[in-house]
């Protein structure tokens, strides 16, 4: 079978569907190629929309990214409900970061200043505050950082909506590419593993898992190549059920000894436990292992005793795509051959955000004829050189 | 659909199982009655064929029946290898009892001297024997009791060869039982939820999930009824795959602060780490608890570090049927309508045997008109009668 587009999107996690919406809702023809879209990481994720939580001190720059695209979840969701009337899992439900251990506290309070320099609103409290804001803290905690604006979206809902939406005005084909092709004509074929051919005008690739250095074989340039290499950073994850509904109101990050740890509680009931992280080679359908699953029980039921009695619904592992400098790999890598992908920890965070900026792109260069390569080579993706320059 | 059998075995457990499997060894005709064969706790069960480590202090006569039923299961596998030329999955790998704390490792001594009185044999073994024995031991042990003769068996796979011969020798009906009734003739017909019927000439109760009061409403006695009531102990359980082979060759049960842990490596790759504790209301289908699944770890960990780098491939919970004595029902309840369930802990240590005690029993009666009653009331089969008399 042949088809044919304008666009073709390479994945259908969150970066290839935040793609997909965005050039959607701007009048674009499209096709989605995943074998399983809303499957691998994006299913594993806990969809935290945290900048505050999530920053780390040497990336400015980084720190100003995330909070332009925590800013854009808003506009995000009315993009999604203009196309559905359903709930899409967006949930404005504010972080306390906790401590119980003096030496964690003052790495709160390192966090505090950083957030004044970024103009992120966070508030320091007491024990007592703390305990008043989140009962279901251990007695144990000596402090927290609040931070009213890092909210949640239950990824797999988010998921399973994008995937209505693309499916109902675009089409999603479960496939595997295999290989890309440039045509006589400068246009892309893609082959399937199904031996099915997809061909069309431009190509976003949203998959990590999919090479460029492979798929596009003899196309691509060595450097750009390696330049946009990710490496599979492990990370286990736990589901927990919470019937008894015995669990903390907000999302609780917690620190101790220096190491963080989550609980993102959710409206379903669902309460997402995460995330270890370790660099080590992708292997397939890899089970979580027995002390990643420890250490999250530990520090989880440490900060919030309650969890003890919470059930485990599901323990699963993905693979964050890391770039050699934590930003995500946002640009053309061939002409009309963009790439979308490579975010790392923030996929909820950053990707429909990255998405809007390059469908923007693509945009005026196809009014005004402007050249979009590789982020980090681009004034107009790039994010630092956009973010220095104060745009 | 109506169905004919001589003997109808209620439960395709381990008990149920093994009862059919000796009621076809002795030529008998059956039909057992299970909507899930090979399910329930006895998929869940870690299969420990443990006299030396399982008897409790006051037990004598309980110790007595599980060291008889330890040595039995040499004579099951050969009547199973009689049926099948397939691997049982009986493995017969010592077990180490190994210590942290000198409290502990006090228990340990008093277990020995146990061990001698009822003639269980036993090494006690201090620190540098025991990383001898086996090196993938904490260092943090100070010492262990070693019991050669505590084996296992895979319970899946045993559970797979005990189904697969009952149904190449006798049938399986896949139902629910809801009622027996007695015919005027004094057969008994068995309502199915599939509304079918059996009818037989003996049942057997091998289900602890169907209570006896219930599905023979009107035709048992009220105190009876009360006497082989089961429990629910509920208990959680561990599956880990040992892919890289850095688990323990032995069998570890590890006690801590008096807290029991057990970790049972298979040829398979297989590791079980079991099991919690707890008298709780029986839900259905309920999963593990957060709290349950990180004390197994806790313990494990901390007696076998490598566990930690092993996969967890499953968590499960199940319902041990605990009787107010530990005694496991077994017996007459009713002219040729038998009980035999209710083994609590032990169910595949005890359950071959406690079938072959029950099946001789039917046996002589059939021949010499003997009386065959709950175990509790009978010479035969009242553990505490047969031993105390030395039989």
């Amino acid at each position: 079978m042949e088809s044919d587009s304008e666009f073709i999107v390479v994945g259908g996690g969150v970066a290839g569907l935040s793609v997909a919406i965005e050039l959607l809702d701007h009048g674009h023809d499209l096709i989605v190629v995943d074998p399983d879209p809303g499957g691998g990481t994006s299913y594993v994720a806990a969809g935290m929309l945290a900048p505050a939580s999530e920053v780390n001190y040497s990336e400015v720059l980084m720190g100003k990214l995330l909070i332009e695209a925590a800013q854009y979840w808003d506009d995000f969701v009315k993009v999604l409900e203009s196309y559905t009337s359903l709930d899409c899992g967006y949930e404005r439900r504010a972080t306390l970061l906790s401590a119980t251990e003096h030496g964690d506290f003052d790495e709160l309070m390192r966090l505090q200043s950083f957030h004044k320099e970024l103009g992120i609103e966070s508030h320091l409290m007491g024990r007592s505050e703390v305990l008043d804001l989140e009962p279901t803290l251990s007695p144990k905690v000596i402090g927290g950082l609040y931070t009213p604006k890092d909210y949640q979206v239950d990824n797999r809902v988010v998921l399973g909506r994008m995937i209505e939406i693309v499916e109902g005005h675009a089409r999603i084909v479960r496939a595997r590419v295999k290989r890309v092709v440039r045509t006589a004509q400068g246009r892309y074929q893609l082959r399937l593993d199904n031996l099915d051919v997809v061909e069309g005008e431009r190509v976003v690739l949203c998959n990590p898992m999919i090479s460029p250095e492979e798929v596009l074989s003899g196309l691509l340039d060595e450097d750009l190549a390696r330049a946009v290499a990710t490496r599979p950073v492990r990370g286990e994850i736990i589901r927990l059920r919470d019937t008894q509904k015995i669990g903390p109101s907000v999302c609780v990050r917690s620190i101790r000894h220096g190491r963080w740890n989550y609980i993102v509680p959710r409206t379903s009931g669902e309460v997402v436990v995460g995330a270890t992280q370790e660099e080590v080679p992708l292997m397939n359908n890899s089970l979580p292992k027995a002390g990643g699953v420890f250490d999250l029980l530990y520090d989880a039921i440490y900060s919030v005793p309650s969890l003890r009695e919470m059930e485990i619904v599901e323990l699963s592992s993905g693979y964050r795509p890391g770039t050699y400098d934590n930003y995500p790999n946002v640009g053309e890598l061939l002409p009309n051959l963009y790439i979308h992908s490579g975010h790392y920890r923030h996929g909820f965070l950053l990707a429909p955000y990255t998405a809007s900026l390059l469908v923007q792109a693509i945009g005026r260069r196809s009014n005004a004829n402007f050249s979009v390569r590789l982020q980090r080579f681009t004034e107009i993706l790039d994010p630092y050189r956009r973010l220095q320059d104060g745009r």
